[in-house]
């Protein structure tokens, strides 16, 4: 390649607002493979905003604006170091678009109508909320030990919060159909008040009023980690993948 | 992120040996969204080595030391300008590493040893396989015309070549289960003779003697045709896609 064309193309796979960089996959989570392959450091080096969860399913993740948080079982957030470790993250470089005003919408509807706005379910792209929510009802799992469980095994060990009448930002990743696995189908959408009193895996949600911004990737930068001895050697032929993320997320 | 940061990264996920650039999903040619969305010309800018298919699955490519070669119809090889328009492919720098020299062995058992002697089904790699076939067996996909037929509708439209005693390459890319579906999981092979004389989509072969290279990923790089019209507004959930990789691929 010439040199003029490499730095062409530099910024479009690794600094652009079209890249979605994945750090481990969903799948991993279902059998356990629950150990931390990368950092917060790592990974606020291919985004600034993002989701994921910490080692052992050590908590709800969100990044936004540069700063990492992690809603544990308390239901407040906390601002994570660098080497905080984690085994599955979706992360991007904000460039969201403005897309409309919304308000007294249920999560389902609000979803629907974030992909046709989009006009597409074959993309990957990440949406914003930002506003008051009537209504808002999230999850954090509780951190495991290693040996770890599998996912179905944690589903009932998680903490539930409900909010009323909170400021907060909404994050949300779209992932087409034939990702599911690598990723989760459909929309995963985390939460932050902005007073930070309550966050986590969004379960519910009533937006009273909030601005919707998007941002569509036309590529997906998945790194996994292949010196990791328990991921390398898994055998996930038998692993119930598609179930457990519809029962799980 | 700061320079020396970005300047680190850079090489890892555009120009590395550890990263597989794939364009357009495996998914899309179940339902015959066959329509070109890239070039040779732009899959070259992201490796020297590949395999894919032609619009309208004109012909079996292959890549090889900065050379696209078509087997179509005729069963010979023929060189691709770059202007060539390709809905699905996967291309990367050729970085190989030497395995080992096997001799009198099927295509199941080498691709199973080739897995083995790699110790990991969880990552992307691909591997090249250099020597004398005694047997090889082929297929090229007849070129279709939009409006396109499904992937099922054009299988027994393909011709098929058999070869013996012939000297040439096998390339072929290894993809983790998870991913079934935006690329087949398992071995996708492609072959060229040295004096071009056959080549395809590998269904079966016998190697005489020859040696194993190969390459692991640990960064999949995937490019979807986001501005493609018929990509983006079609419904995959009821295309049969596991199906039609199996009985297919």
């Amino acid at each position: 390649m010439t040199k003029s064309a490499a730095a062409n193309i530099r910024p479009i796979h690794e600094h652009g607002a079209n890249v979605l960089y994945q750090h481990g996959t969903l799948a991993q989570l279902v059998p356990g493979l629950l150990e931390g392959t990368t950092t917060i450091g790592e990974l606020l080096e291919h985004g600034d905003t993002g989701i994921g969860t910490g080692e052992g399913l050590d908590g709800e993740l969100i990044i936004l604006d540069g700063v990492a948080y992690k809603i544990g079982q308390s239901g407040l957030a906390e601002v994570l170091p660098d080497d905080f470790t984690v085994p599955f993250a979706s992360v991007h470089h904000a460039a969201f678009q403005y897309q409309c005003e919304r308000a007294d919408i249920g999560l389902e509807d609000l979803n629907r109508k974030i992909v046709e706005a989009n006009g597409r379910a074959n993309t990957f792209f990440a949406v914003i909320v930002h506003g008051t929510f009537s209504f808002i009802k999230t999850r954090a799992v509780i951190k495991q030990q290693a040996p770890y469980p599998t996912l179905e095994e944690v589903a009932d060990q998680q903490a539930m919060f409900l909010g009323h009448d909170v400021k907060g930002t909404m994050l949300g990743y779209f992932s087409p159909l034939m990702f599911n696995g690598a990723a989760v189908a459909g929309f995963h959408e985390h939460f932050l008040a902005d007073d930070r009193s309550i966050g986590g895996h969004v379960l519910d949600a009533v937006l009273e009023r909030g601005d919707i911004l998007s941002q569509v990737f036309d590529t997906l930068v998945q790194h996994l980690p292949v010196d990791n001895p328990e991921y390398r050697s898994h055998d996930f032929s038998n692993d119930p993948i598609a179930e457990a993320i519809a029962k799980a997320e």
